[in-house]
């Protein structure tokens, strides 16, 4: 088996720098969104819609669609659910389609999407990304949503967990600086990830927001075993595609 | 004394996203334009004119100056310099103005000479740009060249090193996410420097191209007390200047 290529995207700034067109992508986005979105798919979602604008979000709602949308930590009030993965429960979400709205979501998505395969990872759904990375045996850009165009620790270190299992299993390498450092941070991360993001600005953020109940879920590895990925700018889980 | 906010920029792609107009920016580029810049200063020349194109850097020869001029290690036929620090000795810089042709370090100061301060910092001035930083008494970003708008480890190590520094002095605090993994970064690495860049992409670009004797100087702290300054889009070494 060839020895594949691994390297991790910092911050979507510079997505465009990385030989994507032939890659497996994976958009990692801890606090909140890559969560949110995997408990979805694990409470029996059938898709996930990514819309750019509020207004988009309105028109599905008119249609019967259930939607999420927030801003600045306020859910929006014609809409279903926030973005705290708790509001995604089986009663809620089994069998629908559910429209989100995220403006910084449907970007990455957008840029991902012009690679050769693009899905969502978190802590959540650890293995099964891994393991979904390995079947697509081609180069991998582990890509970090950040905040605003800037590094953050939560994504980087998530990176990080996924490099060291990917380049465990012998069939990645990494020549990648942005691998090393996302590697060399999870190391120092690891043995208590849930207090080494204490220092991080947006689980500062969170708290300051009453947001920050979601935390601990959030950086828990394998929840579940969804694996959104995306298909015609809509997301789907894998897991149950095969 | 106010305490001020301390950031670290890991890309030019994402400067602007850092509320520059009032802080002091260190430009980092430890392989090697930082160290040439310093080493040149601190024997002795007496400004530095950066210019982009390669033709600006020929005009400037036909005048005169003193040039150096290299692209993919190679120095330019025309020139007097590759970009070696140790090209820069006393005997050929002294009392002479130089002019740097350099694409990517013409861009980082224009995009810095929007700020209050500007100056370049590496390992080998440490000591000095700290004392520099400090006596700004202002908000400082430490502005990592990377490598065509990638992260690199060198940079992010050498700000790591920088703001363990100045948050040690109790001047400056960060609530910066690419600040916690540069000190963090830099705490992992600083028993031996040297030794955690080996596996930098940089540090073996240089060592494919057999230019890779000064990798060791570029890592040394302290070898001189240069503070090169931006005035008026050229490079003055500010210990001399006061």
């Amino acid at each position: 088996m060839t020895t594949r290529n691994l390297e991790v995207c910092l911050t979507p700034a510079v997505f465009n720098r990385f030989d994507h067109e032939d890659a497996a992508v994976v958009i990692i986005d801890v606090l909140r969104a890559s969560s949110l979105i995997c408990t979805a798919f694990a409470n029996g979602a059938v898709a996930i819609i990514p819309v750019s604008e509020v207004t988009q979000a309105m028109d599905y709602k008119k249609k019967g669609f259930m939607v999420a949308a927030e801003r600045d930590g306020f859910v929006l009030d014609f809409a279903d659910f926030g973005n705290s993965p708790f509001n995604f429960t089986k009663e809620k979400v089994e069998g629908k389609t559910i429209v989100y709205s995220t403006t910084n979501g449907t970007r990455l998505i957008e840029l991902a999407s012009a690679s050769f395969s693009c899905a969502i990872g978190t802590f959540n759904n650890l293995s099964a990304i891994i393991r979904w990375v390995l079947k697509q045996d081609r180069d991998v850009i582990l890509f970090c949503a950040g905040w605003k165009d800037k590094f953050n620790l939560e994504d980087t270190i998530c990176a990080g967990a996924m490099a060291e299992k990917l380049i465990e299993s012998g069939q990645y390498k990494t020549i990648c600086d942005s691998a090393y450092a996302a590697t060399d941070l999870w190391k120092l991360a690891s043995p208590d990830p849930l207090h080494y993001i204490q220092k991080a600005a947006q689980r500062n953020r969170l708290r300051d927001k009453g947001l920050d109940d979601c935390i601990e879920y959030c950086m828990s590895v394998d929840l579940n075993a969804s694996v959104p990925v995306v298909i015609n700018s809509e997301l789907r889980d894998f897991s149950k595609l095969t």
